[in-house]
């Protein structure tokens, strides 16, 4: 599959790479083409690798990862022909996070009373955004297998069933997840409590003194 | 021990339950003394029941528990003479939830910027507020095996590491707590972040069909 990943740190990296090794073909999606860390990317990770803008990566990409620092997502959006992610499948990684008062981190004020992955959605309602991959570290995103032998969850939120269906297998195929972990949380509204939670796995990684760690619901 | 529980709900009346049948004596306190529902619990709990008004509670008890709307705890603090709270540990179990918008609830304006438990913290300055069990449901709050046969986590934030410590063996003691899945997770600043996780809970308990569930790090 083509897949566009937009960002070039560590999330973006982390997932860009994981899919390249799993056979698909990944264009990495900067603000500008030929950026110094999607051309190393690029390099280091092979032929089935490439790097462009974020309208490239848009247009290349079936499914676009954001990986961003949520503050800047919606105007990385804005800058993209809406035809470009007509129909496409969107996973929206990001997380609205104010550093401004220190540790842990508080929602952005913009994305407290509608979440982010509202926002992202409204920006462009001609795709399927499915709100996934916020609530851990990025090494875990790729491969669930690190902590738990993989028995752990993740929380999906998005309008279309069927994109969130694709999702799942996805995450399933190419990064260790187990399905019946991916909890289906409801349509994109539900985005505001799974952004709300990362306050507070900053403050468990902070007890723990690792991030590779998650969260299992036991019942 | 002499326990102050402030509220007749579904969660006072577990925790005042159990305390009862941990051999600690318990007066429940609500708006004014012989509230029906006070004065029903205490006559099907025993010789170690009492019941009466909140200032009445607060005088009884060496610990207190705080199991209020979190709407109306601040107005109920302000209602009690501090020198029957001084020096006393405050075991806040309340959450700023808004309903007014449906499900999942969000966390009330007010409580948004400073949460719920350091706002009790700040309005009983010689006590020692201990943020604890707002995160699950009153079942489980008292008997942690339950579901995963007690292992799963808790969440601890206050000012007074010693406070803290004697809540963790309250909990311990009397509810089945592991002492190592109590996690401590700061000041009472950390409580905005416990505070937050909760309607992200809702959204679970919806998802499983059962409020019977908890969280596990997994590491």
């Amino acid at each position: 599959m083509k897949i566009g990943v937009f960002g070039t740190g560590s999330v973006g990296s982390a997932i860009a790479t994981a899919l390249v090794a799993n056979g698909h073909h990944v264009m990495m999606g900067s603000r500008s083409a030929g950026s110094e860390r999607a051309v190393a990317w690029r390099d280091k990770t092979g032929t089935n690798a490439a790097e462009g803008s974020f309208a490239d990566a848009a247009s290349f990409g079936e499914i676009i990862f954001l990986c961003l620092n949520g503050a800047f997502v919606l105007d990385v959006l804005a800058s993209i022909p809406a035809m470009d992610l007509h129909d496409k499948i969107i996973i929206d990684v990001t997380n609205p996070l104010d550093f401004s008062a220190g540790m842990p981190p508080r929602i952005l004020p913009a994305f407290q009373t509608v979440s982010l992955g509202e926002q992202v959605q409204a920006a462009v309602p001609g795709a399927y955004v499915v709100k996934a991959l916020n609530t851990l570290n990025y090494k875990l995103m790729v491969d669930a297998r690190l902590v738990n032998e993989g028995d752990h969850n993740i929380f999906i939120c998005g309008n279309d069933t069927v994109a969130k269906e694709r999702v799942k297998d996805l995450l399933v195929e190419n990064f260790h997840w187990r399905a019946d972990n991916l909890l289906d949380l409801g349509d994109i509204r539900t985005a505001h409590c799974t952004e709300a939670i990362v306050p507070f796995w900053v403050l468990v990684m902070q007890s723990y003194h690792t991030p590779l760690f998650n969260f299992k619901v036991v019942h």
